[in-house]
């Protein structure tokens, strides 16, 4: 508890954009958010009175940063789950927990657990080499994907394989991995809920997310289009996965709508997530707030939208040539003043998520176009499609 | 420039809640705010990393703080005009600039220089002896107001005089003083104009404020009932005085409303303003942001509303006892998850504005209802009124 303002005082792990954004929101609430960032340049410590600087898998950093907070909580899953029992240990308030955050750092536990509880999953196996790749292959068919265990994000650890032999060398390399059949899938679909210590649960509209090379690009919210009924499972079915794995803070599941009338889920998050960016303006408390009204035991906040149709289109470092990204916000601004953009204080490399664009208003078809070409104009200089 | 991000800095004299809440607002646009505090306990210096502690009355603090900003800007306006001269005349873009700051700084200047222009205003007179406000009060009648030129806020500077020979303490105390007639207004009105250097203004809408003992305790938005013509009239009034008086960044113009018709000018600031506060969810583009932008020149934000009716009630430091604002804040959110709140990290004084809540919706009179009772349950730790 700060003495001064006698609110609490919320930890984060990693100093990247969703700690930036989190950060935001903390201050609303009384608050500055205490960073641990992997680099004074981080997009969180440049914004943040109160950063650290200090490796996230130095279990002395950890103690460091949780030392005067009240609750500790993460902008990544890469935190080694001991040094998390260890702190809890210490006396330390981690949310989510070691054995919550397991299943967002172990795609091996997740498919299990989810089995278990009777949850769609893609037919998946376990391998350990290329000929239980082969006898998997040979059940779903070619090509199939495959997945290292641990630590893949935006595309990375993530293998479209047409021949099994394609295993080999991951699995030479020391990558575990398992294997999924690959889903005939209509279109991806993401959803937000956050939940309490106390148990309370607020679930966020169902999302449409658009992938390309792996990495999302757009979040349309809501899913244009889904059929409300099936909006509704997919909703029960992210409160049932909060509630089973005990999930504290905000949880994002992504899945893949298979055919209009099902889904099965694809990963699992558990801090705020890029799928989540649109509340900021398009929902009544953005999802940075919420997860620290959730963390801390607050009642959440209300999860209504404030527009009709909401567009998020990421911003990825492109062309570096021409315009600088001052003068490309010039332009955003004049071509259409009523675009939320944000900016993560990100050195520019291709690829490499340093922004996004939010368009609010009554259709879809209208605000997804002004995401996109605000965000086309902040990467790549251009306006023109 | 930022050489990490290639984005500007702006640096804000000044560390209370509007630098804390322009703060956050320079975290979407890329940047963060360089802030000159009074006290590292101020409620931006809490929060932002770029932080110099130092009076703003200290030219070298202003000169440390202008080091590597591409603009300076202000969250009071109470820095001596010479010094911001000096700055200007060593290359340091100041905005708004010390010509226009000065008639936000001298009610005098301002009374004399909208006069000048033909505007409305208050019947006024500078006075140097209780003779010479005897000789006004025979024209306009008692009681009558007396204001200090210089340095007066939330009701301080300001004095209802039911007799002449009650100005003498104040001129015996070296006050310089002019005195107003107490116009027989209706309510208090206020509207928010940003201009940019190329000449760029945006008005957003006309509000009602609401005051008790000088300080601002609500803010309506729209102000309900009034006129769409005077509405026009007043934007165009406040775009007028932007223009004529060469203010960059916001200009907040609060207005007496007289009888449903007409309008005088009472008070010019010229910075983000408490009048403003309901833009942050209220507003396409916040006065925060929009100042940022206004400064920088780039080009304004939308103003459009976000609902049809959006009220804003002031957090005043109140009862201390009893539950703590940590647990008051449960409460507020457990009664109203729609809320929105923004506490500015200060110690609890009576009377002192240490937050601010919005509430949105489609009527003002459940909105309004709404605000006013999270705030007092802020204030005062209980719900009923």
């Amino acid at each position: 508890m700060d003495s001064r303002t006698g609110l609490p005082v919320v930890g984060m792990v990693g100093g990247g954009q969703l700690a930036r954004m989190t950060h935001q929101a903390a201050i609303a609430l009384g608050q500055s958010l205490r960073v641990l960032a992997a680099s004074a340049d981080d997009g969180a410590a440049l914004v943040a009175a109160d950063t650290l600087v200090g490796p996230h898998t130095d279990l002395d950093a950890l103690r460091r940063l949780a030392k005067d907070c009240d609750v500790v909580t993460f902008d990544h899953e890469h935190v080694p789950g001991e040094h998390i029992r260890t702190l809890a240990a210490e006396g330390v308030v981690v949310r989510p927990g070691a054995d919550a955050l397991r299943f967002a750092q172990d795609k091996r536990a997740m498919r299990e657990r989810l089995g278990e509880l009777g949850l769609p999953v893609p037919a998946w196996r376990p391998v350990t080499a290329a000929t239980e790749v082969a006898a998997f292959a040979a059940e779903v068919g070619l090509p199939c994907v495959a997945k290292a265990v641990r630590g893949g994000y935006d595309g990375r650890g993530v293998w479209m394989l047409s021949d099994p032999a394609e295993a080999d060398e991951l699995l030479a390399a020391g990558v575990e991995l398992i294997v999924e059949e690959a889903v005939q899938l209509r279109r991806e679909l993401a959803v937000m809920v956050a939940r309490s210590p106390w148990g309370q649960v607020a679930a966020y509209p169902v999302v449409e997310t658009v992938q390309r090379d792996g990495i999302c690009v757009e979040v349309l919210a809501p899913a244009p289009g889904l059929r409300p009924d099936l909006a509704v499972r997919v909703q029960e079915l992210a409160i049932r996965i909060a509630t089973e794995l005990d999930v504290i803070g905000i949880l994002a599941v992504e899945l893949f709508e298979v055919d209009g009338e099902a889904v099965v889920v694809n990963e699992l998050a558990m801090r705020p997530h890029n799928s989540g960016h649109w509340t900021i303006e398009g929902a009544r408390t953005s999802q940075f707030e919420q997860h620290l009204r959730a963390v801390l035991d607050y009642p959440l906040g209300e999860t209504t939208p404030t527009a009709p149709a909401v567009a998020m289109a990421n911003v990825l470092g492109g062309r570096m040539d021409g315009m600088g990204v001052d003068e490309r916000l010039h332009h955003v601004f004049a071509a259409d003043p009523g675009v939320r953009v944000h900016l993560y204080g990100k050195g520019v490399r291709p690829g490499r998520k340093i922004g996004h664009v939010t368009a609010l208003g009554p259709a879809m078809a209208t605000v997804r176009d002004r995401a996109r070409r605000a965000a086309r104009l902040l990467s790549e200089g251009v306006a023109d499609d």
